[in-house]
C-alpha cells in the first residue's frame, strides 16, 4: 500500500464516497489509487471552483463531507471563492491538495506557491502531511475536523503519496455532540414569555424540518415571530411547514423588519449585520436597546426550549403553510413571473439552488405554499456558487429534481459545471435569468447617486452578447430559450419530465 | 475629488491606460470615477482570472502595467492563478482590490476574507490604504513597485474611495535603473573564452530582439551555444533573428541538453530545475561540476558582455535564421501538423500565445524561420492563462494579429475570455487543440507505470463532450471546426483575413 491508498482507505472508512476532482501531476498517485481502493467515486470537474462548490452542495444535502482533489497552490486558489461560501455555510468539506515532492519544493519550481497561506483564508483546519505513514491519521483528523462544520484542508506532498507504508489503525476523533446549554435555554424561555415583542431567528440546522417545527411550537405557545437568516445554507420550505420569512438583504429593509423587536433569540443564526457598509446606515442591524439571546444551533436546543416552554407536542395547523394554488402568469417574462412559474410548478422534493440575485426577490414569499422543497442559498456572497452547488446536490440526491435558479452574471463564473452535469446525466434544470446585466451593481450605482451611469460604468455592468442556448449545448446540456411565461412553463415541465440536465435561458 | 478619482488620476499620470475589471459593490466609486477621470479605459471581464491574465498579456507586450479592479477577497482569489503566472513572468501589474468600509469590516459581514493573506501569495508589493488622502501616494507607490517587474496589490476600503480629499502632489518613485555588474560580466567573459564547452542561457528581457542579437554576437566571438528558458514571458523569434532552442520541459530531456556544458552563463534566466520532483530524477538540472555565472537580466548587460568580448558590432548572417518555406501538411490533423500549418501561415508581427501543452511540442523548432513574431508562454504552469493573455495582448497591440494556440483542457479554465474578445472585436484567432483529454496527465500516469489507466483514472483525464463551435459562438466568437490540415489552413487564413475574433476547433 502507498500513502495515496492509505489516504483513500481512511476516507472511505470514515464514510466519504465522492471526490470532486481536478488533479494534476502531483495528485496522480491519488488518482491511481481511486482504481485500487474501492468505494470512492472520482468526479472530474473542469475548473476547481466547480469542485469546491459541488462539494459544498453535496454536503449540504447529506451532512457528510465530500472530498475535493486540487492541484497545488493555483488549484486551491481557483477553488477558494466557493470554499469561502462553504465556510460561511458551515459545510463539512475535506480539501485534499497535492504539493511538490517534499525534497523538491526547496528548488522553487514554477508552480510553487504558499499553499498553507492560501488554505488559511478558507479553512477551519489544515495540515501539511509530514510523512507517508501518518497520512491515514492526517486524513482521519481532517474528516473529524470537517464534521464539525468547517472546511478542512490536507496538503499532501507527492512523494508521500507514492511512498510504501503499512496500514496503521487510526484513532478516530468523532465530533463532540454539543450539549444543550440549559441556562441559555432557560433565559431565552423567560425572555420569550416576558411579554416583550419577540422574534426567534433561525439559521443553520434550525432551518431543517425538525427545527422549523420546534420553532413553530415555540411560536404557538409564546406568540413570538419567526425569522430566518438572509442566506440559509439549507432551508426546508413549502406546504405543511411553517412559513418563515428571511431577513431582507438590503439593510434599510432589514432594519425595518428587525427594529420592532425588543427581544431576539438566535438559534443557529448570527446577529445580523449589513452585507456592505453604506454611509449613513449602521453596520450592525440591531440597536443597544434590543435584548439578544443565543441558543445552540442544533434542533435539539430548539426542542429543549420548546419543552421548557411547555409547547404543544405538535404544531397547530394555523401555523403551517397551506398548499397554494398559483395561477400561471402570462406574457413577457419578469423576475416576479419567473418566481410564480417556479412556485406553481416545482415538484415535490425539489432541491432549489438560488443564485438569481435581483430576479428572485419574490421567490421566497411566493413559495410558502409550494410543494415541500429544500432551498440552498449563496451563503458567503461569492458569486459563481449556484451551478456547482446544483451539481453537488444532484450527485448527493440522484432521485430528487434539482432546480438551479441562476443569474446570468453569476453563472458565467463557473459555467464549466454544466459539462459535469451533462457527463453524469444529472437531473438538474438550470434556469438562467438572462437580463444581460449586473443589475445589482446598477442598483449600487443608483445608491451612489448615479441614476444614469456614465459610458464606462454602463459598459462595466452590461453583459449583452451571451447566447446561453449555444453555450449550454456547447457544454453538452440540452438548452432552449423562452421569452414568455407560458413558454417558460412548458419548457420547465418538459425539462422536469425528461432525464438528464437541461438549461432554459429566460430572456428578460 | 474623492479617493477613487485621486487613485485613477495618479494611475493615468503614471502612464496606466487600461483597467481589466470585474467590480462589485465595494468598487463602485472607482467604476464611477472612470467616467469622471479621463484617460483610463475600463474593460469588463466576466471572471477575475480573465482580468489578471489579460493584464499580464498586456504588460508583456507594452512593458507598462495594466491595472485590474477586483471585488474583495473572493475576487482576488479568483484572480490568483494568473497572478501567479504574472509573478513568474516578472510582469509589472497593479491589482486594485476593494475592501469593506474601514468601519464595517469589524462586523465580519459575509464577504469578509483575509485579503492581505491572499495578496501575499502572489504579490511582490502590497498595501491596504489607511486614509483617503494618501490614496494618490499609495497608487504611485504601487505603480513604482510594479514597474520593477512584479505584481503590486493595493487594497482600498470602500469609504476611502468615497471620501472627499484634496489632490496632493505625490513623490514619484521611479524604478532604479539597474547598473550593470561589471565584475560579473568580466568573469562571465573569461569563462566563455576559457575553451570550456559553454552555453549562454537567456531569459526575461534578454529574449527580446536586442538581447537575442547581443547573444548572437557573443556566440559569434566565443563559439558558445545559446539556449532560452523553458517558458519565456516573451520571446522574439523568426527569420532574421537567432534561432534559440528552449530548455526542454521534461527533466530527462533537459538533463540531456544541459549535461555537456562545463560553463553556463545565465542572463535573465534562473538556473533550471525540474518542473516536478520525480523519483530518481534530480530536482536541479545542473551538477556540481558545472560552473555557473549570472549577469543582470537586461539587454544592457548582454551588450556590455559583448563589448568585453570584442564581439562584432553586427551579427554574421550564418547566426541568423533564414526564412523557411514550409510545405503545408495534408490529411488528418496531428499536433505536429498543426505546428507546421502555423509555422507556414502565421503572419509577420503575429503575437502567439502558446498554451497548447502536448500539442505544441514541435512548434518551437518549426518556427525558427517563420515570419518574425512574439511568443508568449505559460510562465508559472498555472493553466487557464492562454485565452486571457491573448485578450490582453490584443488590447495592447490592436494592429498585430494575435494567435491563441490553446489546449482544450486549459482553455476551459478561463473560457469567459472569449466574451471580452468578442465584445471588443479583437483580432484574436483561438486555435483549440481538441484532443478531448488531459493528455499531459496520461503521460504522468504512464510515468507511474499506469500505461493502461483504470476506469476512474481514465474518467478523470477524459474531456469528451465539449462542442467548441457552439461554446465559442455562445460567447460571441465566430467559430468553426476542422479535421484536416487543409481545412485548418483555409480556416486559419480566413480568420486572419477577417476582422475580429475567431475560434477554430482542431479535432485531433
Amino acid at each position: 500500500m502507498n500513502g495515496a491508498e492509505l489516504l483513500l482507505r481512511n476516507a472511505v472508512k470514515a464514510g466519504l464516497k465522492v471526490c470532486f476532482s481536478n488533479p494534476g501531476t502531483t495528485e496522480m498517485p491519488i488518482v491511481e489509487a481511486m482504481d485500487t481502493v474501492p468505494g470512492m467515486r472520482g468526479i472530474l470537474c473542469l475548473f476547481e471552483g466547480v469542485c469546491t462548490g459541488a462539494a459544498d452542495g453535496y454536503a449540504r444535502m447529506l451532512d457528510i463531507p465530500a472530498m475535493t482533489l486540487l492541484h497545488l497552490g493555483p488549484g486551491l486558489a481557483n477553488g477558494i471563492a466557493n470554499l469561502h461560501n462553504a465556510r460561511r455555510a458551515h459545510t463539512p468539506l475535506v480539501n485534499v491538495v497535492g504539493e511538490h515532492a517534499s525534497w523538491h519544493r526547496m528548488y522553487d519550481p514554477p508552480l510553487t506557491m504558499d499553499i498553507e497561506a492560501l488554505a488559511g483564508t478558507c479553512s477551519g483546519w489544515q495540515k501539511t502531511c509530514s510523512s507517508a505513514q501518518d497520512i491515514g491519521q492526517d486524513m482521519a483528523d481532517a474528516i473529524a475536523a470537517a464534521r464539525k462544520g468547517q472546511v478542512a484542508t490536507l496538503i499532501v506532498p507527492y512523494d508521500y503519496q507514492l511512498a510504501r507504508c503499512g496500514e496503521r489503525e487510526v484513532s478516530r476523533v468523532e465530533p463532540p455532540v454539543e450539549a444543550v446549554d440549559m441556562k441559555a435555554a432557560g433565559e431565552a424561555a423567560q425572555a420569550l414569555l416576558s411579554g416583550r415583542k419577540a422574534v426567534l431567528v433561525l439559521g443553520g440546522r434550525a432551518l431543517r424540518a425538525e427545527g422549523l417545527m420546534d420553532a413553530a411550537r415555540i411560536r404557538a405557545v409564546t406568540g413570538c415571530d419567526l425569522l430566518a437568516e438572509t442566506f440559509p445554507a439549507r432551508m426546508e420550505r413549502g406546504a405543511g411547514l411553517p412559513d418563515i420569512a428571511r431577513i431582507p438583504y438590503l439593510p434599510e429593509m432589514a432594519l425595518d423588519v428587525l427594529s420592532p423587536y425588543e427581544v431576539l433569540v438566535f438559534a443557529g443564526a448570527r446577529e445580523p449585520v449589513s452585507f456592505f457598509g453604506y454611509q449613513g446606515i449602521p453596520g450592525t442591524l440591531l440597536n443597544d436597546g434590543q435584548r439578544r439571546y443565543h441558543i445552540s444551533p442544533g434542533h435539539d436546543a430548539l426542542g429543549v426550549l420548546a419543552s421548557e416552554l411547555n409547547a404543544p407536542a405538535s404544531v397547530p395547523g394555523e401555523f403551517l403553510a397551506k398548499p397554494a394554488l398559483h395561477d400561471l402568469p402570462q406574457g413577457s417574462l419578469t423576475g416576479d413571473k419567473i418566481c410564480s412559474v417556479l412556485a406553481a410548478l416545482q415538484p415535490e422534493g425539489a432541491i432549489v439552488v438560488e443564485e438569481a440575485i435581483t430576479c428572485s426577490l419574490m421567490y421566497h414569499p411566493l413559495t410558502a405554499g409550494a410543494k415541500p422543497f429544500s432551498l440552498l442559498a449563496l451563503t458567503g456572497g461569492s458569486i459563481g456558487q449556484g451551478l456547482p452547488c446544483a451539481l453537488g446536490a444532484a450527485v448527493a440526491c440522484p432521485d430528487r429534481p434539482v432546480i438551479s435558479f441562476q443569474a446570468d452574471g453569476s453563472a458565467m463564473y463557473t459555467i464549466q459545471a454544466l459539462w459535469t452535469q451533462a457527463r453524469l446525466n444529472l437531473n438538474v434544470t438550470t434556469l438562467i435569468c438572462s437580463n444581460r446585466s449586473y443589475d445589482i451593481l446598477k442598483l449600487e450605482l443608483a445608491r451612489l447617486g448615479s441614476f444614469e451611469p456614465g459610458e464606462t460604468a454602463q459598459a462595466l455592468t452590461d453583459l449583452g452578447g451571451i447566447d446561453w442556448v449555444k453555450t449550454g449545448e456547447g457544454l453538452g446540456v440540452p438548452s432552449t430559450a423562452v421569452i414568455t411565461a407560458e413558454e417558460l412553463a412548458r419548457a420547465f415541465q418538459r425539462a422536469l419530465r425528461e432525464d438528464g440536465p437541461h438549461l432554459i435561458e429566460m430572456l428578460l
